[in-house]
């Protein structure tokens, strides 16, 4: 059923990068307001695209902020299973431009990469998927599976509007699993099953003392300092050993199975201390960094701040400090209850002579995990170690996707995360570029498992 | 001995502030370049005042900075003790100016309070000083003691050259003991012995972890986040109970006697609820808040910073975080080895993965403290006694005054504190005053301890 497929892709290699250089070269980012109308154009050139690839209904559905696109296709049959596939054609804004060393928005080649914003996160991607569709419509006449596609506009803004679309168009948007490809692989031409995300949530807390900052000679010793208060609130929260202490917070934590630990030992991870400058990793007592980054919860203090910042001395008492924190939950962990540890302990552990403010995080998220074994993760494996000629490693990733744990809780569907990004991509940062040779053999990657899943 | 001075100021009083209101005329404000002249017109009047008064040497000594106005009088005899005045003759700036009532160099009489700039800290009380001067030389023809004047320019900006002229000039400043009116009663019209002034050292700490903020969620679990590092110890340095919990911190402390225990008990301090606005004051296990203020060391936390302090939430791990402590010390403690102390705790407690920086405050002082039973502070109680009709209260403050523990250690001669301010002066605020009770009270004073202290 392959048979020409691929060869479509590699005899139309040019003119496929030649659309996808127009795809990049359109200036889709989403967060300011002065690049509206040029994320339409975005919207429009996925509709039309679609549209010529034969998609039987093609929509630009308008929200509150940019368009979304929706396209079905529904011809391969009643036999052939339904696949969602989500993608999005915002980009993130690209200062400091002057870090660029090519126009951001006119694709270039070098090196054996195309370096454009975009190039990887996500239009790159969104664009390899959608050649695959082409190269099997027009050798093939027509695609082995049944496809809805979802590419919205809002993505690198936290998909505002998403959520409420998928609520309110619960049966227009159903299908039997997802594909998305807004990911990566642990290493250039690694194949890489990305199986787990963390879910995510966060608080804020601010302590306050007195009225206003006072003198430290004059008031030092007769009130709290806010910054100590909340240095001991902090401190008793994590340990040395990197062990959370708040009471429940591992309670509904699923332990980390034998055969995760074998998968986890498999993926030869980065060197964190040359990526990072540290000199030893530090990571939760039992657990070394690829364990916990992967599989185990986390709990960073994101910023601190109160009283004096600035050059010198100010001897002062503040009157508040405030600190931000997140956390990263694996299964079992509602993120609702999380907040809700912490705020206890907090209000267990404040010393006396301050008040404390906690504010909880809106956006959370529950985690998300599909079995290794499933059959569709197993097939998508399979097509990754045929196409790039490597055995493939499961990972889960210490992130979260919103959309991803949406789509969980909406349809109970599994979402198969097909990426094909590489660490060295700088998504979100000057000179984003994604390599060709992943572009090919990520499009066979895709050929071969639309055709081990459909009919 | 007294009678007629005491009488000069009253019926002189209208001339005495009309002559004040000139030295408040002049914006002789220190830190800013743009007064400079001012500031030299300020040390101009204050010299001519004193050749006026019949000081036999009257010299303005130029610095690297502001001129210091330095004068003599040496005629009461050699049987007559030398006392040294300390004053400054320059202010603090204005900001906020709109918060001003009325303009800060334009003294206005209201309420029975004089406003204006410097009217309280510190050419109000240096003025009251030359106005008793004034007021012997013009009723007796001498003054009951030798005296030498010491008023610089450069107060209320750290006193940067005086200690080096002070070094350099031993034998021109040196003195049998040291007066000096640039500080407050514990309430208006409540005779308030200052004996104790608290020492002063501190330390910067900066958290360095990763060279860049990471990704919570790629790097959560792999590193020590330096905000959580800072928060243990931080918290390792002061327990709740509000004691300092590093090594050798209380190890020479001189314990507060019964005696002074009494003193204190005798004070009515301000209600520090009401003040500051917190619920209920803290302090060291077994001292109250006047105690702890007035005579225990402290170790407060000024300033931190670390990481994300934008609204909202980002997700990182940051690089570096930053605390900033002062510690005020008592009699016996040395700052240096408490600095000392401090950075060995510090290294101690570090946690891994992460390394600390520490910078020394270079402006550090041991405390001063007089016995307050030294007959030269016994005749400053017993003369405020007189002239307020009030029992004096004896003090000790957390604050700290610089040159008094230079002339300690240089001569190690009393300095006797006869401040004559009241809380609500309004130092280094807008709409600074003092009230003209106290001017006329304090002048009264100064006349009986001059009659008391000399021959």
């Amino acid at each position: 059923m392959v048979k020409g497929v691929v060869e479509y892709l590699t005899d139309n290699r040019e003119a496929l990068l030649k659309r996808l250089h127009e795809y990049l070269t359109i200036p889709s980012i989403s967060t300011d307001s002065a690049y509206k109308e040029d994320v339409k154009d975005a919207a429009r050139f996925t509709s039309e695209y679609l549209t010529e690839i034969g998609f039987n209904k093609v929509e630009i559905l308008e929200t509150k902020g940019h368009p979304l696109v929706f396209a079905e296709y529904n011809k391969a049959g009643e036999n052939a299973p339904t696949v969602l596939f989500y993608g999005h054609y915002d980009v993130q804004p690209v200062d400091p431009i002057e870090e660029w060393e090519s126009d951001p928005f006119n694709p270039n080649i070098r090196n054996g990469r195309i370096y454009a914003r975009g190039a990887s996160d996500d239009k790159g991607q969104v664009f390899m998927n959608l050649a695959v569709f082409e190269a099997y419509m027009k050798t093939k006449g027509k695609l082995p599976i049944n496809v809805k596609v979802c590419i919205e506009g809002e993505e690198e803004i936290g998909s505002e509007n998403l959520y409420d679309i998928l609520i309110d168009n619960k049966e227009k948007f159903s299908a039997d699993f997802v594909v998305i490809s807004d990911s990566g692989m642990v290493a250039k031409n690694q194949p890489t099953i990305l199986y787990g995300l963390k879910g995510f949530t966060g608080i804020e807390i601010t302590v306050k003392g007195p009225d206003q900052d006072l003198h430290s000679g004059i008031y030092g010793g007769a009130v709290r300092n806010p910054i100590m208060a909340l240095s001991h609130i902090l401190a008793s929260m994590k340990n040395d050993e990197e062990v959370i202490t708040v009471e429940g917070f591992y309670d509904n934590v699923e332990p980390l199975s034998e055969e995760e630990r074998e998968l986890i030992k498999k993926v030869k991870g980065e060197n964190y201390e040359e990526t990072t400058g540290v000199k030893e990793t530090v990571s939760e007592k039992g657990y070394d960094a690829k364990e916990h980054t992967m599989a185990r919860p986390t709990f960073e203090i994101n910023g601190i701040y109160g009283g004096y910042q600035g050059e010198g001395t100010k001897t002062i008492i503040p009157s508040t400090a405030t600190a931000k924190i997140t956390c990263r939950l694996v299964p079992g962990q509602d993120p609702n209850e999380i907040q809700q540890m912490l705020k206890n302990h907090i209000e267990k552990v404040k010393p006396s002579g301050v008040d404390v403010d906690i504010k909880l995080e809106k956006l959370s998220s529950k985690a998300y995990m599909v079995k290794p074994d499933h059959p569709l993760v197993q097939k998508a494996a399979a097509c990754y170690k045929k196409a790039f000629q490597k055995e493939t490693v499961f990972v889960r990733m210490g992130g979260s996707i919103p959309i991803v744990e949406w789509l969980d809780e909406l349809y109970h569907i599994p979402v198969i995360l097909l990426g094909f990004g590489t660490p060295d991509d700088r998504l979100h940062s000057p000179n984003e570029s994604f390599p060709l040779d992943s572009f090919d053999k990520g499009m066979e990657t895709l050929v071969y498992y639309w055709n081990e899943v459909g009919i």
